[in-house]
């Protein structure tokens, strides 16, 4: 089966709206950079913005062990509140259960949100096409390297923070620019490398990236280094690939770049119609490889 | 606070719709008459029902013990799907979360969902009104009773079954009598006794219920017996209580009886302008007592 998209796009009444649910199992449930419940609420947020939809409201289920510490729920909460409002988002429905110490990992975060999709906004996976050029919206695999730190307390001596952020008011920079923005994902679990296949498979196109082009921080390069792992596979919580319309694409990246989400857009690529459902990569040597679909997990529980 | 419905009722476009979720961490997680699966669907379900909502759309997120048997996976899958298909609803999103052994019990199983308020449709736990008759749609305490004697294994001769199911078709047979339909709650956690507190604290009337009409099981009432329980703060998970307009209740009560779900309906009692806030059972033998809200949590891990 075809990989889906980030969100169910349905009608209701008269309108379009999308749906979507994730649970948060982050450990540690604070990392540099962010915490469970930022976390909880940009997941969900960033699910709906990734088929054009503006977030409006979101659920919070919470599944607390026994005996977690009540000023780090007081925590994650206040953090929920802030991130909610810097996405303009409003939490209108909750839920917590409390289940028998050792039945929990300290606490387990579901959110679910609904957006609405403007008339003229049409971006899936599948919707990628012959020219558009591919951006990326910043520096790569931050978070996962951020929470892997935080957990293996490898002492790096320079520390990584998550780059986790709401990243709807960037799509919405998009969108004011032009309705070209044909196919849109955040690379969350897997990394870009994952996420590009699978707009590759689902448009049916090729992809081809420039491996210098790809704006990857000395920190996580590093990292990346010493621990054997590829950033293009790492998990990003604010960072989002898209593909744009090749007339509009300049335009598309200035208009990011003055987004405070955005600063650092790159072009990165473009779509081809050769080498159809393939990522390839212009390594900075010239060759160019397959970016293959990760199998099995590299990051276990980074969100 | 005053304690709020059990969905949230939002304006998206030009519809109003109900939005809500809802987190299960029953134990054990298959019981006599039904599984967390089926809860689940059943639960989010009945939340929209109760402001008078059609359910159309469920989000599903699985946080799965490493090791738990995929058998068991399987029919609870199984029974969500068979579930969604009972009440007619489309589950269009999901998410699935390994998280390692000992960090869940099992499987914990969150939903959240989307529902359709049709206009002149006013159904709130603040609506209700003096004269209004209770009505409740079934037996009460069954599922309670049914999950403790099924963890406990007291070997009960008799097993009870729970009643857990989804009541969207019996509030829509409802609402096709009469808009007059003013507040309904499922009896969940708390049982009915609570639900009717809350409806009198929200609607600020009092409720005067009579023991002798409120319709109890014999194998409930005997366990609740032996066990100490009282059956009215039992939770149930396919009974409902409503507020109807004194005219058309007898009709509407006709059309519960004749639906699967609301056979054993009755009138209990009524809502009335002395003892405001205040749920008063009338006993079999003549006297009065006011059931107060329940402190504490009689049972545990039910939902």
């Amino acid at each position: 089966m075809a990989p889906l998209d980030d969100s169910a796009v349905l009608s209701i009444g008269s309108s379009e709206i999308a749906f979507t649910t994730d649970s948060y199992t982050v450990n540690p449930i604070f990392f540099p950079g962010g915490d469970i419940g930022r976390l909880a609420v940009c997941g969900t947020v960033n699910d709906l913005s990734m088929v054009g939809a503006r977030p409006l409201y979101l659920s919070l289920g919470l599944i607390i062990e026994e005996g977690f510490l009540f000023e780090d729920m007081e925590r994650i909460v206040e953090s929920i509140r802030n991130t909610a409002n810097e996405a303009g988002v409003q939490i209108v429905t909750g839920d917590t259960k409390v289940v028998e110490r050792g039945n929990a990992d300290g606490v387990f975060i579901n959110t679910s949100g609904i957006g609405l999709i403007s008339s003229g906004v049409k971006i899936s996976g599948s919707g990628a096409k012959e020219g558009d050029c591919i951006v990326v919206s910043g520096y790569i695999g931050v978070h996962g390297m951020s929470v892997v730190s935080a957990r293996e307390n490898f002492g790096f001596k320079t520390q990584i923070e998550s780059d986790v952020a709401p990243l709807n008011h960037l799509v919405q920079a998009m969108l004011e620019v032009t309705n070209e923005v044909h196919a849109l994902r955040d690379g969350t679990r897997g990394g870009i490398a994952t996420v590009l296949n699978e707009i590759a498979c689902q448009s049916g196109v090729g992809i081809e990236i420039e491996e210098e082009k790809i704006p990857i921080s000395e920190p996580v390069r590093v990292g990346c280094e010493l621990l054997g792992y590829d950033p293009l596979y790492v998990a990003n919580e604010g960072v989002l690939v898209g593909c744009i319309g090749e007339e509009d694409c300049e335009r598309v990246v200035e208009a990011m770049r003055m987004s405070p989400y955005g600063e650092n857009s790159s072009i990165i690529g473009r779509v081809t119609s050769k080498n159809r459902g393939r990522v390839i990569l212009k390594t900075q040597i010239g060759s160019h490889r397959i970016l293959d679909l990760l199998s099995g997990e590299q990051l276990p529980r980074i969100c």
